[in-house]
């Protein structure tokens, strides 16, 4: 991806993160909602600490021109990726945490359980991902109650044991016994894979797409979810702290086995080239409307954050 | 009431808790369902541990003699029970965890963070919530869709921020800071109240009540949730830890204020009497249909668990 296209790109998404932030704050505003007693204001602020100000919000991204294809409602749309990414800042919150990756740092800034308590943010990340299914099935999201209940019931498998929290668990299991090559793939495929495929299926499904298209959607998700995973071994190999706002040189640090580190950078760097191209073939049906997508699957492998 | 009542009473609410355990068992069986990529055997055992082989059942109870109000499909009334049951059951393992109430027993047996690790725990918590709204979004909950998408609305409100986790948050704060009579009202009407309403409102969801009857089972929910918080006060004041299966004097001891230490044992029965006869009377225009239900309140507020 060359200077230009880059920054072009990267204007695309940082419009579109500046539309989902704006959704955020909405969504945690300190009214209470219908049903709702009351929105303590120290478990808000932690919620609100977990999900506003950072991020460069590529899942919700790729949900939103996903959908894009499609011609759906952009409005709508915009409602499922802002749930998507309180599921994802659920999901970072829970990890930092002491008994999980005991991480200080978070996008250059203190996490939920250095900023507030670990109580705190146990119940922000526990209340967060509460709030991404009652969004989905909230009547602002302006989808038919078929496609509403599709989406949640695909994100619940997307998000629970079977997927991202499953993989999670392997994850931490994995600092004890290291797995195989075929045990990092599918835990893998479940802690970050899982909710980059929901991404770009959610996009066909809030747009109506056909069995074939949704399934393409899949693919290109699972193939772009790849992509970030080795991105990411990489960068842990590389980056330093300062670049990416996190700790680095971690799965070493823990024994803990990556791809890239099985197979070494340049076999990474082949498999990151050969998935980008995978991606871009998936998209060929949908012509020029797929160029954002397109270069979205470049900027994931490329990606140095 | 008298010991004959108590033991057709029990009877019943044995039966249906078992029929709750045998539907939790064919949810946490092992086999992914579409969607999921694996369900790790760990991170499956704690689930397990957290929801099987022990508790009275009383929210799904609850649901579904509420439902039966109503004439509604008892088989899609289970299903949104044991979803209640694994939301009610996440909330315990994450109450639990030594960065909250630091629990080492839970019905008798080791709570999920002392039977197996903190991590886990807070996985295991994490996943029932999810697997929660999945179950209710799952076509085999045979509800039209509106029906299931409002169920899910309502269960993120009751469990969401501004419900039980916002509940869990004042709980906490309430330590550092003894709330007011009105503050432990809000909190209790959160932290335990709006589970237990949920329970009885999401009964007359599922049997499509009128407004009229919703209110009223929301009212009745509201009721025993009060008698529930009360009894749960005085057997926190009085009971041995032998009989309650967990720690007691567990409120003196943190300095939690409470409506029974505040205003005394004497007052809190007269309290829960009063609760009794008010739940008693809202279920009137539903005659002997409701008589099980009448009972739930009498023996919710009789209570010695």
């Amino acid at each position: 991806m060359d200077e230009t296209t880059k920054q072009t790109f990267e204007a695309l998404l940082a419009e579109s993160a500046e539309a989902v932030e704006a959704m955020l704050r909405e969504l945690l505003d300190a009214r209470p909602l219908d049903g709702e007693v009351a929105r303590p204001a120290g478990l808000l602020a932690a919620m609100r600490h977990g999900v506003l100000g950072g991020g460069k919000r590529l899942r919700p991204f790729l949900l939103m021109e996903s959908a894009r294809l499609f011609d759906a409602a952009s409005q709508a749309a915009l409602r499922v990726a802002a749930a998507l990414e309180c599921l994802h800042c659920y999901s970072l919150i829970h990890d930092d945490l002491p008994a999980m990756d005991d991480d200080d740092l978070r996008r250059g800034r203190p996490t939920v359980h250095r900023a507030f308590d670990e109580a705190t943010a146990i119940l922000a990340g526990d209340s967060l991902l509460t709030l991404a299914f009652d969004i989905i099935a909230d009547r602002r999201t302006a989808l038919p109650p078929d496609t509403r209940l599709e989406l949640i019931s695909r994100l619940a498998r997307a998000a629970g044991m079977g997927g991202m929290a499953g993989g999670q668990a392997l994850d931490i299991a994995a600092e004890r016994t290291p797995p195989d090559e075929k045990g990092i793939i599918a835990l893998q495929a479940m802690k970050t894979g899982a909710l980059i495929r929901y991404a770009c299926e959610a996009g066909a499904v809030i747009g109506g797409a056909d069995t074939a298209d949704r399934e393409r959607l899949c693919a290109f998700g699972d193939a772009i979810g790849l992509a970030f995973q080795l991105a990411d071994d990489l960068l842990d190999m590389t980056a330093s702290p300062e670049a990416l706002g996190k700790a680095t040189g971690k799965d070493a640090a823990a024994g803990k086995a990556t791809l890239a580190g099985l197979h070494g950078e340049a076999w990474a760097r082949r498999q990151l080239a050969g998935l980008v191209q995978q991606a871009e073939e998936l998209l060929e049906p949908f012509g020029e409307k797929a160029a954002v997508l397109r270069l979205a699957a470049r900027f994931v492998a490329e990606r140095e954050w």
